[in-house]
């Protein structure tokens, strides 16, 4: 009888199969089912053993295993971005508490749908929107206005927990059960990313780096006030100065994605690492299951071929996308 | 002989010696030797015990067990400000390289030993030497000038591992043990402070919160520099608005140091916290063998009293200030 439980459990190790079926991912099965063997999937196992392995010459101390994802685009979809359903959420909060804000720009545009307002304005009118939205509240009533947000958020039809990608969950995964310590780096606004990045990500708010509005401190209520200034805008060059100042280090590997040129300089400043390090940029090459857009003049895409970049294919590298229902 | 070993074994564990002699401080033996028994220690170890107790009303989980530490004046001696010697070792360097910058100030007045230069310009010509010594070259630069700054330096007499309190050595120790993630909150320089956080305190460069300097990042060397422009002064309110940035959420145990009322505001929003929370306040009240000085009003002793902070009298409940040699 011991003997057959022992076979047993040493079956159920090597498959990494459990009883109530699972997920395939045991200790010694396949880290990341849902990408498809291929040169990238091999070249990221093969940078964690090197890395992992304490006897090599390519060996990182657990300390330095610094990982920094972007989000939009890299964890989850960008299109539509959530931080803009959140800015509309807002918006018919704010107008329903007060009508005649439906007349002033840019809640005006919002409530009369009319896109070529944020079309013709672009950052700016974007900025213009986050500041109106996110602001002129104190920290707390801001963060309960996230929560609420969040709890019944639907984007393209699904809860927004559905709209992460499935081989970056096990990517996050894969890393952490190698020591890796892993950040978000966002253009999004800091607190709203920190409302989710625990349940989607396992990443706790103080590894979340993003944009924020400065913080003003009222000594008479002990509460912070957030300020419709932008104190940083966490995105292309804003990304290494705001990693350094939260990290205070080069992350070993970094990944984001083509679309906007955001992450150019984050995968950049990460290859300046003394310790052998990995950049991989998501090329959205998939109309089918998720969307194709690339940039104007293809600068991310260059930028990962000048610097020998690993790039995945959603198309390609990704045997499915979404999670599971 | 295995009863009399079992007995040993039981005996160290009660007392918590070890066969070396050791400190004192293992598990079962009292955590903070150098506190003296009095008030402010069992107000410690009550607070600590509280929301430890998974059973208790005051539990807090493991993950918002935030701590955080003002540095200068309260985990190390301020007088003199150690960030002071580092900037007045950096004019020396800068000037030996190019011996005009003598005759332009602010490094005329460190090299003619000019006090009144900073006396006069108060807070701003601080300002304008720190920018005028920690900017202007790559942060790599800049970290490299502070490991070797920290490799020599002598404060009153001592090596710089010498100024830190032995008792703060202790309480951080307690906290860590008991699942706190504690960071540091400084007025000084993030990335000076930064380099010795570790050795020092335990404490990694991602859990130190300081003033800093703007970073621009070089596409073409993938370098940050360091720009001469502040980008925040990490003191007094700015210290919430940093925590939170950084962190997320208030610190349910805070400590700072009365002197330069630099730590009132942190103090404040911790108290904040939904969570029981603890606020810490040194008492620099020592002339014998730290340092006696008292902000003109006493606004951080009046701040303590207003709130029912602890706060500590160097004099009383420090039974020793510094480590041995």
């Amino acid at each position: 009888m011991k003997k057959i439980f022992i076979k047993l459990v040493f079956f159920f190790m090597v498959t990494g199969c459990t009883q109530g079926g699972g997920d395939g991912r045991g200790s010694l099965a396949d880290p990341l089912p849902s990408w498809a063997d291929g040169p990238t999937k091999q070249a990221i196992v093969a940078f964690v053993k090197q890395v992992t392995d304490s006897g090599g010459a390519g060996f990182i101390p657990v300390a330095e295993r610094i990982a920094t994802f972007d989000n939009d685009g890299t964890l989850w979809a960008e299109k539509p971005l959530v931080q803009e359903l959140f800015a509309i959420y807002r918006v018919k909060k704010m107008v329903a508490r007060d009508p005649g804000l439906a007349k002033v720009q840019p809640y005006k545009a919002i409530v009369e749908n009319d896109k070529d307002y944020f079309v013709k304005g672009g950052e700016k009118a974007l900025v213009q929107l986050v500041a109106a939205t996110h602001t002129g509240m104190t920290e707390d009533e801001f963060e309960k206005s996230v929560a609420d947000f969040f709890s019944q958020a639907i984007v393209n039809g699904r809860p927004v927990r559905q709209t992460v990608y499935q081989p970056q969950l096990e990517l996050l995964d894969y890393l952490r059960t190698n020591g890796f310590n892993i950040y978000i780096c966002t253009g999004g606004t800091v607190d709203v990313v920190r409302g989710i990045s625990l349940p989607l990500y396992g990443i706790p708010k103080e590894r979340v780096i993003g944009t924020n509005f400065k913080y003003q401190f009222s000594d008479s209520t002990g509460q912070l006030m957030r300020m419709p200034e932008l104190d940083h805008f966490n995105d292309k060059s804003g990304k290494p100065a705001a990693i350094q100042l939260h990290i205070g280090r080069r992350p070993v590997f970094a990944c984001g994605n083509e679309g906007g040129e955001g992450d150019i300089e984050m995968l950049q400043f990460s290859q300046g690492s003394s310790y052998p390090s990995f950049q991989l940029l998501i090329n959205h090459d998939d109309s089918a299951r998720e969307f194709y857009y690339q940039e104007k003049g293809n600068e991310s895409l260059h930028a990962a071929l000048e610097g020998h970049w690993h790039v995945v294919s959603m198309r390609n590298d990704w045997k499915t996308v979404y999670p599971e229902k």
